[in-house]
């Protein structure tokens, strides 16, 4: 159905129509900023969320339990997800929102021209039509001239008492008055002919191809509107894979999650490695009596010792009492804060061995290094290989038969000596 | 590995660790919290946008334009799809952060007891120990006491001067003595022993039972984080589907939109069914002017009629001038807002046609409700059939001979009379 044909007579309400039909876009404009609004507090929200919880401290200071690693891990996919939520806002912002905008602008400039060319039309069939319409009256007032003067000449020629001058004269005016109506006349009927001519380009070319033009305007609106309420959803249709990822990601991190070596990992960052204490022994006073004299019923040994056979063997312990209190302190004093020692010295065996171990691997992954250096250096300069090789071979010495062969004397020396070493509390 | 052997002596490190634990559950509890108020305000805040952006006008007002349709359905997924967010945040409510509240009060209770019991075992110990303690001390004082009497007996037995009695006296005490000492040192022995076993028990069974209790505890702990790390992401995860539907939906109304029947829509609401004017005729006011005595120059019929034969045909208009601004007006002056009347006489003939065909099929709906009651009521009360029948005839009648006719009737007048209508302005 065509606007031009059917609604030639409706210029007002095509006028109003889309003006609602540039509005209702822009109200859907309004709608997406808003939306595209909420996704952006939304997707900040989250990423806050994820900050507050992400762990301050440094790497090596993290505690590696599987159940904190694995809830740093959610975080991360929190945050990623979050991220997907700022895409799903950046695309409305410029594949809707900023689209929409431009485009109502375009449309309320074509929208505007066609309207102008409406009136302008309209404006030139007014001018058409009132110049007929003065020609017309023209017509009709000499008309009245002429009828007036044909009734004076008659009256006169039927007047005997009229001269021939007289009637002579009324003649002349009479043909004259007949002759100027029917020049306007003519000029009325070319003004006729003119207007109805205009009038029927008006309604069948100028009107038809101008509403045909706000027809065409708006219905691209329409399919504009369509196209966008398209990408509003697949904005957020585009992410929902990347999603589903970061979904994925927090159930494999659920799942990554293992109690035997959280429980495991207690273990070696508390074990001291000591033993616990064993038997006290039996301390005899009464070794100066003399047995003579006496009817030996002081036993050189007590009963204890001899009944307790299921037992761990009694490990000889002189200052016996001073260590109780000692282990007493271990089983749950406060663990020491000694300042750290090269040696490590201050630490108990276990702590100690797990440290040196660690010096032994960062002094072995730095020699390393420097020997990766020598070869590239042996590669670029061969020439001055005697320069450097020997230094870098004393390292090698002073690494491999210094440092770990002592510390594995200083372990052993702890676990041979029998009593459990005093916290320097 | 387990606690009870190789962390014998940590207990306040165990202490601290599961209370650690606990924050950290506590803390990843108040996380999820955290995380579902935002899904609830952000679900809040969409619901928000649909309602401000929904349609406040009753159904038969609503435009039928398929861009507008289209958008309400848009606003309809959205809706659900907020919904859907609601549904997160409830799972999450539930089935993790309600779930940790509970567990992590349990989890308090279990290690306070546990740790309780480690308190009671140890406190047992030095209660034994203090014990022993004692019964050797005792056993100490004493032998230094025989010690003395014997030092006494050996004095006078050995003095020439000292008398029988003398001696005697100074024997039988350092024989009381002895025996004492003997008595108490089989004490220390007896105490001694019960110390050794109360502490092998303490190291081998008491804290061994007890750690192994706290790292159940402290397992079960990290089993339930990943349980719930698990179910923070499912929570999610189990929406996808029902939100790509919503969004599908979204897609699918936004095919829906028809620029073709939108534009169609447009000249329904609006084709007011007049022509456009046709030609103007000629007035000839010259026809009173008698031919006699002329030259006959004033012909009468104009030359504009005679020569344009494409255009439409003159239609006669006797008050021409009025109607001609009449057209003016309809072209480009207000649509007139009459009071509607039963026949829509005040409506222009193609809006009055579908408002009276509307009336018709309203009127249509009517009787066959009331026809298909009557059918019911044949049915329950035959025998009254008759007394229903004959109005419902009329009715019948009623609709169908009267309204119709007479309104195509009306229509009919209006579009063989030549000149459009008026607006009674």
């Amino acid at each position: 159905m065509s606007w031009g044909t059917e609604l030639w007579d409706q210029f007002d309400n095509l006028d109003k129509h889309t003006q609602w039909g540039i509005d209702f876009l822009e109200r859907y404009a309004k709608f997406v900023k808003e939306r595209l609004d909420i996704e952006q507090n939304y997707a900040k929200q989250l990423r806050n969320l994820v900050k507050k919880y992400c762990p301050k401290r440094s790497k090596d200071e993290e505690p590696r339990f599987t159940s904190c690693l694995s809830f740093y891990a959610v975080l991360n996919e929190l945050n990623d997800y979050a991220g997907q939520r700022e895409v799903v806002a950046e695309e409305m912002a410029h594949k809707v929102y900023g689209e929409l905008m431009r485009y109502s602008q375009d449309l309320k400039a074509e929208r505007k021209h066609h309207l102008q060319e409406g009136r302008k039309a309209q404006q030139y069939l007014d001018h058409c039509w009132k110049q007929m319409d003065n020609s017309k009256r023209k017509f009709e007032r000499e008309c009245k001239e002429a009828e007036k003067s044909q009734i004076t000449y008659d009256r006169l020629d039927n007047d005997i008492n009229a001269t021939k001058s007289e009637v002579e004269k009324a003649k002349s005016q009479f043909y004259l008055r007949t002759h100027m109506a029917d020049e306007s006349k003519n000029e009325y009927a070319a003004q006729l002919q003119n207007f109805n001519a205009e009038q029927w380009k008006h309604f069948n070319n100028a009107i038809p191809h101008i509403f045909k033009n706000l027809q065409d305007m708006d219905e691209r609106r329409t399919v504009k509107l369509g196209e966008t309420y398209r990408s509003f959803a697949e904005a957020e249709r585009r992410v929902i894979p990347i999603v589903s990822k970061c979904l994925e990601g927090m159930v494999s991190a659920a799942k990554a999650v293992d109690e035997r070596r959280d429980s495991g990992i207690v273990v070696e960052s508390f074990k001291s490695g000591f033993d616990p204490p064993g038997d006290f022994p039996f301390e005899d006073f009464s070794q100066n009596l003399s047995r003579t004299g006496s009817d030996g019923t002081i036993s050189s040994t007590p009963k204890g010792d001899r009944e307790r056979d299921g037992a761990p063997a009694p490990r000889s312990d002189p200052k016996h009492p001073m260590s109780r209190t000692k282990n007493k302190l271990w089983l749950f004093g406060k663990k020491p804060k000694a300042p750290s020692l090269e040696d490590f010295s201050h630490l108990p065996p276990e702590q100690r061995r797990k440290r040196l171990q660690q010096r032994i691997d960062e002094l072995n992954k730095e020699l390393q290094k420097e020997m990766d250096q020598r070869w590239s250096l042996i590669i670029l300069y061969p020439e001055q290989i005697h320069v450097f090789s020997s230094p870098f071979n004393l390292r090698f010495v002073s690494v491999f038969q210094r440092r770990p062969e002592q510390d594995e004397g200083r372990v052993r020396e702890e676990s041979t000596d029998g009593r459990p070493e005093q916290p320097t509390a």
